[in-house]
């Protein structure tokens, strides 16, 4: 691993940063392939919204590419993590009015991901821990990720590839690091991210891959009865891409069906 | 400001600690007065349930008080923030197999408070920010303060000394730094701690205060309308103490009036 903060080559932050101290701030998991960062442009647009919602100074994306570069310059793949903090500053919730944002560019070993989740399909935990309704929140990858901590602490058995939290009124609406969608009568359906939940890059990629292939999607919400008649599922992110799902509670799916494999290949 | 971590001096610490990663730990904000820790066991109490709830090991309270004794020692007055996080591992919202809590000890300069503030009452904003639902981390204080942050930023009017957040369901729950309570026909209401909220070291220290005066103490939820109708209001935490409410909205309250003043001289 290595980290620059702020363009510094440094492995340490302030205690005083906001990150720290109250979560104030937003990250972005970007994969980088052959010095390429995947959809760099939807990352920095999400990143940018962000910032804006919590009034966060947007940083420069070209900045913020160009130090990456200097981390992943010799990497064939590797993970990318930016974040954005208020800064330093304040003992208090107040926002100081000098702040700057600090900017934490690091760099990751490709995780070791078992290739049979792509091809023999994941088996999904239903968790305990449910998401919150926060509209002022909702859709943006900010560091307050207690939620996704504890709900992830549900399970340890190897099997299980990912878990589906649901939000106070039952519905299902993420994976703790991923997005889902099930495929209901040939429709693609994806739960709406509007009060709680991120919207995931590559949720929105296979969105535009669906239409791009005539595949009708949803976005709306389903509950656990739904989702254990859909006819396939699959969970999503930039790192992962896609994983179809083999089994959720006591129901088997089928692996890699007909519309999961139209957007795997989509995405190839 | 001076800072321990793990008992070294020390103001940096990892960015790959959870505490700035996911805001994955606890803190304690503790007033020091002449070598004393205000409230100590009350505290310790609350970071002990927090860690539990957050399955983090609980630190060793005798530890971190001769820690922060090194720090404080010089000090007439003082504010104490202890915060333990997960510690350094992983990336990915698994807690790692191996993992050993970060405690981190800083000592603060006490705030500049407006003596008025106890006096002449302050006045109150009503904050737009919703506190969402979330019983897995009502009552602890945790690292993910994202709603406080942004309650905080709804005013910038030095005149208004603190703000009430009310929960999805408009019940207003507390300060954005603090708790409150209301006098309502002679007796003192303070909304349940259940769904979201902290439980306040002071709120409790009040209770027990009012019980030992036979005031009448009852938890249950309030709404904007029942408190514009209360017949006093005042906030409280460790560090301001109790701040009478001589403002909300158009309502203008009886600033410490009889019950008010019992607690607040209870107190003393």
């Amino acid at each position: 691993m290595s980290f620059l903060i702020n363009g510094e080559l440094n492995d340490q932050i302030a205690i005083s940063d906001r990150g720290l101290q109250y979560g104030d701030g937003l990250f972005e998991t970007i994969a980088v392939e052959d010095g390429q960062c995947e959809h760099w442009h939807e990352h920095m647009s999400r990143l940018a919204e962000g910032c804006e919602r919590l009034k966060i100074p947007v940083p420069d994306a070209q900045l913020l590419l160009s130090e990456a570069q200097q981390l992943f310059a010799d990497k064939h793949l590797a993970v990318l993590k930016i974040m954005i903090t208020r800064g330093s500053g304040g003992r208090g919730y107040k926002i100081p009015d000098t702040v700057s944002a600090t900017r934490i560019i690091s760099i990751h070993e490709w995780p070791t991901i078992p290739t049979m989740n792509k091809v023999l399909g994941i088996q999904l935990h239903l968790c305990e821990t449910k998401l919150s309704h926060q509209p002022a929140l909702a859709g943006i990858k900010h560091l307050n990720r207690l939620e996704q901590v504890l709900a992830r602490s549900e399970w340890q058995d190897t099997d299980i590839g990912e878990g589906l939290m649901a939000d106070i009124n039952g519905n299902i609406i993420e994976g703790t690091m991923s997005n889902y969608f099930a495929v209901i009568n040939g429709e693609l359906i994806t739960p709406e991210i509007v009060d709680c939940g991120v919207a995931g890059i590559m949720r929105a990629h296979i969105i535009r891959q669906a239409v791009l292939h005539e595949i009708t999607v949803r976005e709306r919400n389903m509950k656990i009865d739904e989702l254990l008649l859909a006819d396939e599922i699959f969970v999503c992110n930039s790192i992962i891409g896609i994983w179809p799902v083999r089994q959720l509670l006591d129901t088997h799916y089928n692996v890699i069906g007909h519309v999961t494999a139209k957007i795997m290949n989509g995405l190839v």
